[in-house]
């Protein structure tokens, strides 16, 4: 049998399974990062994710620069996720033969830009396959470290809690799709002036291709305490895929509530040009690295309040953790609810 | 410009330019190992590095099981040349979509065997670019401990040292070459019968495709003190690019004596059906993971006998320490001593 036949949730069970941790205190594989106990005051988080040409960027629709800078910011929500301090990131990079020195500079030139950004120290990495790789490959390991008892994990919502989410969603996809089909009407590619709005469209461009980690947002989270803020992930793999996640790690349903996801002006207006529901793209669009997250009701307040001060991201609440038993339901505005079947991106087959 | 015009040495050198550490206590790049002080008793030790498919391995000569433990003892190995305590290693796999499952559970079945005999836990990773990888690349982030003030660098070595080496550097090249010549006659490929001693043949190669990473022995040369062992790294570039590593971080030269070069009975088998120059193996031969170490003249007894007695690994003086301004020097048998020039396997440029 092929990997590709498995899919990728399955090849990383099947990798996984039976693996342990070293002490009580390590929450192991299955967060955003792992939870490591050194020792010290701190608990140390670590987390390993890539970016690889052709799957998740372009040097045609990225510069080397965003490229750069995104493949550290996929690994800073996740420190972000758990509301740690990103410390030190390794680096390791896979590269054609004929890759041009420039678009390596550029490339590099971002990373460095993103860890200046978040006060993150590169500390070492590696260069290989430059003989036979036919794709550039970035893959970055990011240390962080968050205060004893306060690393946000998924596992801690229960029924009653109020389920919110930062920033916009659904944007990123967006973006990604008018890479994919330039156009709204058949023209000559690649990408030709477009006659739906230029900034919306620039917007939601540079939402896919230069996403921000809610780094500070995350340690505000923290700072809050376990018993105001119980769980929280980033979403990558999408709205209702990381939803899943939350649900299955936390033993709990959810009620979500359509009316009230964010949809800002720049995704109704690329929505309405492709003829798309932007609420597709909110529930099942991947790689927002916005947080997901639940509180307790009588939190919500503080939890919206301390974002907002210190960030001027928006916080919104869209929807209540329910028993296990009531599964994922989404609450549509005409006041009927149906079942949330989540849709992850799944890289192994697709 | 192409990156491989650059070559990797000149890269690394470009990537890391500028690059600073976060505080006085942070080694940073340039060692085995980042050493970061993450506030406890202990220092944290952080490396990583990859093993490509048709640059490091192929299915060909390695089974899968050896791939994967290959992987995770090359960043044992750096964990060792500091002394350190391997514990936590983040897994990072490219693969090829049409990878057969049953080679992917055998690297992984080889990972997890590497990991359980050096009390490592496997704590994250993930896998990408299976849509469009066209060869394996497993890349680990390994992170370790060591205690504070007692981290082997690369800097430490002063004129009058002595300089050693653990166990039987330049078999790991030997046994690479059997496999690119498989044997002293022109005879049908791949791996015909040879006419060689099969068990020095079988051994050479299973020190290229399953090298055993010296952690014990680095923790030994750790806790002897600094006082006694002054400066250390592991071969995996050969030992007189490593050589050279170390005069250039420490401001010496060296005097090597190829007499005192240590060469085992398989190797000189596989050297003389080879009509080669074992000594250039030993020399020049990379992926020998052995450590190459410097000691006080008055502490060499007390090193050698503690390494013997407690792991059985041979140590052998193979010269002295000089002054920066004698260079890198090699004595010849018949007396006469002449430069010795690193030859560094250089990835890019080959």
């Amino acid at each position: 049998m092929d990997i590709s036949e498995l899919g990728e949730f399955a090849l990383i069970a099947r990798l996984t399974a039976g693996l342990t941790s070293h002490s009580s205190s390590d929450v192991g594989i299955g967060d955003d990062c792992a939870v490591l106990d050194m020792g010290g005051d701190n608990l140390l988080l670590a987390t390993c994710d890539s970016q690889v040409e052709g799957v998740h960027f372009t040097l045609q629709t990225s510069s080397p620069e965003h490229i750069g800078r995104k493949a550290l910011a996929i690994n800073l929500s996740d420190i972000a996720a758990m509301g740690g301090e990103p410390r030190y990131a390794l680096i390791s990079l896979l590269l054609p033969p004929h890759l041009s020195v420039d678009v390596l500079d550029g490339i590099y030139a971002g990373l460095r830009a993103e860890a200046t950004r978040f006060n993150t120290a590169i500390v070492g990495g590696n260069i290989s396959g430059v003989g036979v790789a036919q794709q550039i490959c970035i893959d970055i390991t990011l240390l962080g470290t968050v205060k004893r008892g306060y690393a946000l994990l998924r596992s801690g919502a229960g029924a009653g809690d109020i389920l919110c989410v930062t920033g916009t969603p659904g944007e990123s996809a967006a973006g990604l799709s008018t890479f994919v089909r330039p156009s709204t009407t058949p023209t000559v590619p690649p990408f030709p002036q477009l006659s739906i709005d230029p900034q919306s469209l620039q917007y939601v461009r540079e939402r896919h291709t230069a996403p921000t980690a809610r780094v500070r947002e995350g340690q505000i989270l923290s700072q809050l305490g376990p018993d105001k803020v119980t769980a929280a992930l980033d979403i990558s793999d999408g709205l209702s895929g990381d939803l899943q996640h939350l649900c299955e790690r936390s033993q709990c349903g959810v009620l979500l509530d359509l009316a009230r996801l964010p949809l800002g002006e720049p995704l109704h207006t690329i929505a309405r040009a492709y003829s798309r529901d932007a609420h597709d793209w909110i529930l099942h669009g991947g790689e927002d690295y916005e947080l997901l997250f639940t509180c307790a009701p009588d939190a919500f307040e503080a939890v919206h309040t301390a974002i907002r001060a210190q960030t001027g991201t928006p916080v919104t609440p869209i929807g209540l953790m329910t028993p296990a038993s009531q599964g994922m339901q989404i609450l549509y505005p005409d006041g009927h609810a149906a079942s949330l079947v989540a849709q992850s991106w799944d890289h192994l087959k697709h």
